[in-house]
């Protein structure tokens, strides 16, 4: 019992890797269609959002009855608390992505995003998704190693989200209000990814370490 | 042990009912900042907020302690798997009052909404309030019974949502960007208020049934 026990929860673990994949190709496919005006990769976010939600339920599901059954102690409970975090935090960066695809495809075939910001959400949306593989990558190897890069970038995402209202909020601004509407909603999605992605990391942290480090800047733990 | 267990259950469900009520007026708090341009309510808004995440943080640990040392089932079991789901979607809740705080202090002394959008406003988070309250009500008493009017408040809201965009995007829009993107970001914190009101509506479903509703529609179960 204990060692199928083990070896279930190992198996939580590399499903959450898989299922972080996933959320990074939803983020990828998301921003492909927004920036590209690509009308398929929206319709596969959207419809490939039900596979991420499934996923979630299966895994919280396990989490729960291993927590339940086993009794876990020390480094096992830290484990399935924060996988049941990270579950949690994979589900919601799905339905961002989702809610990305759902603004392209709304203004199909025209852009959401008006050239002068395609630059600016190019750079936020490549952070969002280099986040997302660090936050896979930083649990499968269990290190907290890229700790720093993440907040690093967590760093530049705000900063390029205070731009975004800097220019839409401009009186130079000549987009409209449902370009700028767009762009604000846009620019939260990205950014709650990227929040997602860095509380992931700070739930590895607690895996490794038994502590919590503050979710806004997890180099402190 | 087992006595003192099932205290510690009860008293766990009593202080997610006493967080609810702190949510609840966090969410009227806001909106008092928000629409009658009170300066000191949104700064209290948002200092409570640490306040809610300590709770948060005191309500999830004892939650896993229990689940990790009692190896709960059935009605126990589903009662602190809803419970964590709960603690989670509450905090969120209150984040959420306080970024609508926080927008209204922005923008602190004018307001945020302008005059034309104000009864859709006040509506909108008259519902959320209620919901809330509905979801508190329902957690405390395990019933059902407010499940049609919480689907009623959410449905309303979501039209209410449909039309701030209807108005925000229309040609005769004279408030400007600013006012359009600020209406926009707050009409998704209140409509996000109401989907985890919606969710806690769930959760408590499935500690009566053991059934999961459907999110988007509580009502099916």
């Amino acid at each position: 019992m204990r060692e199928s026990y083990h070896e279930e929860l190992t198996a939580v673990v590399d499903d959450l890797v898989t299922m972080t994949d996933h959320v990074q190709v939803a983020v990828q496919e998301a921003t492909q269609a927004l920036l590209s005006s690509d009308l398929g990769a929206a319709e596969k976010v959207i419809s490939d959002d039900a596979v991420l939600d499934r996923l979630h339920d299966d895994l919280e599901q396990r989490c729960f009855v291993l927590l339940a059954r086993q009794a876990p102690v020390a480094g096992e409970l830290r484990t399935l608390v924060a996988a049941l975090r990270m579950v949690a935090d994979l589900a919601r960066m799905g339905d961002l992505a989702a809610h990305i695809a759902k603004i392209a495809r709304m203004r199909y075939p025209r852009s959401a995003v008006p050239e002068s910001m395609r630059p600016n959400f190019q750079r936020m949306s490549t952070l969002a998704s280099e986040m997302v593989e660090i936050a896979g990558r930083t649990l499968k190897e269990r290190n907290v190693l890229d700790a720093q890069k993440m907040a690093d970038h967590d760093e530049e995402v705000d900063d390029l989200r205070t731009h975004q209202f800097r220019v839409l909020l401009d009186d130079s601004w000549s987009h409209g209000v449902e370009a700028a509407v767009d762009c604000a909603l846009l620019g939260r999605y990205y950014e709650r990814i990227a929040d997602h992605s860095v509380l992931m990391g700070s739930r590895v942290i607690y895996i490794v370490t038994g502590l919590h480090p503050d979710g806004e800047n997890w180099t402190i733990a």
